[in-house]
């Protein structure tokens, strides 16, 4: 063991080096490196296909379930899309050298602020082997050398993507040492990499609630990470019906396993009689099992297509990930804002209404990274904000909030230009 | 205890609830707040005088060095200065509510950001009852709800100070409990003011390393803190000397106490034999200790007025705060640049040279909040960069980096404005 975790720590210092030097790389060269890779993913493929077989064969004999096969697996189709990806990041504008907020002092010296990488990234992630590569070509194209560490069960793609991403970037001109993959899976290794604040400057752990939760407590760097989504869209007495139901059904159905579907439903009472019935109709057509409040139940009770259960208070503050959704009747927007203030997890918090007031007051008063009016919460994306793409969704205030594009892993420096001035 | 633990508890939930209110308060009402604060530190200072007058005299009774006496001290005058800083607060302009990248995307969605206070700050700090006021002004400013946990030895100076803060903003109309001192001063409530991540958003310590490394260890919310300025000054082969004295002496001498004073001076071996003898005549004028290395030791050793001492390894990266330099001869910028990456504490890093290529690879290459060319790097500072008032400098790359002025207390939610979309 002790061993291995010399060998990370020289992975971590060889990064660390590499880092002083890929802050100030020409966006040509990481722009070439992004295109080799694209390439090499499609020109060795055979060599990443048959280290996957291998992982997916140990994997089948562990009895692993369909679902998790299935993320695990690379096909040909896959290395495309996941080659056509790394393009995409190839051409969004480079974050890092953007200078910003420049102006001259009355003493002359010119100051402002130049955009910067943030130096070493740690990302610590499971299964899916694509991710290997997100990570990668968003972390080079905004400047910052990287710490792999992938799950056990794709070691073996994991390695060969590595290896592809380590020899496509250094014929590019990418210092050695940009990326490091953790070969070892021994779990001490993971607590050992979250102990390096001199050399990691940022974790990113992406997979379940427990590792997240994990990475949170034991790391002594920063941490961003996407956060538990509990969603709520309200429907205010105001609402047009047709855009109510279409918009939660969207953010309910469209893809149920996701941190921006929806949770809870909350409806003003005014409506609830109309809104309802056509609602819970279409969420049944999908399989929807809804979790009703008292009043909600009362409206829907003698309807016996639906599959409806009381809601409990375990049901308000939970983020569902599945095809369930709670259902609540209020009295007014104030019981609405009241109700999501309390239950939100700073994802994504929605209303429909055609009234402009109710529209400007949910969105000053709701404290979320991202607050909608007249829109499906499925939005909450960096491809579908413009930014591209985006290693996930912070929850959080301090740096980053919403998703987290290239811009967000990056920091800033201070640039002063003077001619000779001292401070009086 | 446990009432004590309990009532910080509801503290810190009043200064939350308080948070969702003050997050939307309009800048007239917190404008309106602070110019009361303004009113009240004179018409009320016979009040806070005879408070501050018991910390002074018990200070003074358990054998306070006449320093940290005159750190503790209020006056008349220095209420007056108080006063004064909080108007040039309200006089900045208020960085909640700026909308900013607003954009409308190919499906007509608007989405944009809009700046909001971070929620609920802790402020940790010693002694200085300014302190106090310093920090409610930036928070109220910023639109932040704050917790105070100010020193015992000040706790008469605090409680008549937050008692005037408190009744001045409720009668401009912020919201009760925005702004709370924990009046107990037992230690172990700091311990349990750190665990309180539910409430308090973002801790601010300010006192000695010690308090700092503290704070960041045990604190579970995110902590911003000035770090340790190990600064260097490098004069460069081209250097103007006349600029290259007075710059080192300014950053030296000007107030050697803080964080953004020079440590260690490089000298390019080309210019060294004409520049030593110069700038170390005139810190010898100021009674300045130089610490030098063989080739600077070999320049200077014939000048018996000079305090001059071997430079020990441990020279090279500390911080002295005090009249003591660091000198060392290098053979290049190369070497220079190498020195300053490996000690620098990421604060503030000057070149002086007359040499274009010189000062932009400087500038490009190191990595500090603030690099500068050819000036003093006492200019680090949220006043002299023009941001109107500080609460620290950060050494840290994420969030905030250098001055912490007011925007720098503040996060971004994203605005969606639609229409009825969904996610195809």
């Amino acid at each position: 063991m002790k061993s291995a975790i010399e060998e990370l720590e020289a992975k971590a210092k060889a990064a660390k080096a590499a880092s002083k030097r890929m802050s100030y790389l020409s966006t040509e060269i990481k722009d070439k490196a992004l295109c080799n890779i694209a390439d090499d993913l499609l020109a060795k493929k055979d060599d990443v296909l048959a280290a996957n077989k291998l992982d997916y064969e140990e994997a089948e004999a562990s009895g692993m379930s369909a679902a998790m096969l299935d993320r695990l697996l690379l096909t040909a189709e896959r290395l495309q899309a996941m080659s056509q990806d790394v393009l995409t990041v190839a051409a969004l504008p480079d974050p890092v050298g953007e200078v910003f907020e420049m102006r001259t002092l009355p003493n002359s010296l010119m100051i402002g602020k130049k955009r910067v990488p943030l130096g070493v990234i740690g990302a610590i992630y499971e299964s899916r082997p694509n991710v290997t590569i997100d990570i990668s070509s968003l972390c080079l194209k905004s400047g910052n050398a990287l710490i792999l560490r992938g799950g056990k069960e794709s070691i073996h793609s994991n390695i060969a993507l590595a290896r592809l991403v380590q020899e496509a970037i250094t014929r590019a001109g990418v210092p050695n040492g940009a990326v490091q993959l953790i070969e070892n899976t021994d779990r001490t290794l993971v607590s050992q990499m979250l102990k390096m604040g001199d050399y990691i400057d940022m974790v990113v752990p992406r997979g379940g609630a427990g590792l997240i939760r994990s990475v949170r407590e034991n790391a002594v760097m920063p941490v961003v990470a996407g956060g538990i989504g509990v969603c709520h869209t309200y429907i205010d007495k105001s609402a047009d019906i047709d855009k109510a139901v279409a918009i939660a059904y969207n953010a309910k159905v469209q893809r149920p396993t996701v941190c921006n579907a929806l949770d809870t439903l909350l409806v003003h009472a005014d409506i609830a009689e109309d809104y309802l019935p056509k609602i819970a109709a279409e969420l049944a057509k999908a399989g929807v099992e809804m979790h009703c409040d008292k009043s909600a139940l009362a409206i829907l009770k003698d309807n016996s297509n639906l599959k409806i259960v009381p809601a409990t208070d375990e049901d308000w503050g939970k983020e569902f990930l599945a095809l369930v959704i709670a259902i609540k009747v209020l009295p007014s927007l104030d019981k609405a804002i009241d109700h999501v203030q309390h239950y939100s997890s700073g994802h994504s918090e929605a209303i429909v209404t055609e009234d402009y007031t109710s529209a400007m007051r949910f969105l000053n008063e709701v404290d979320a990274a991202c607050v909608y009016v007249n829109a499906s919460t499925r939005f909450t994306d960096g491809s579908q904000f413009g930014l591209g793409a985006e290693l996930g969704i912070s929850t959080q205030k301090m740096h980053a909030r919403g998703p987290i594009g290239l811009k967000e892993l990056t920091s800033y420096k201070w640039l002063i230009f003077g001619n000779g001035q001292v401070r009086p």
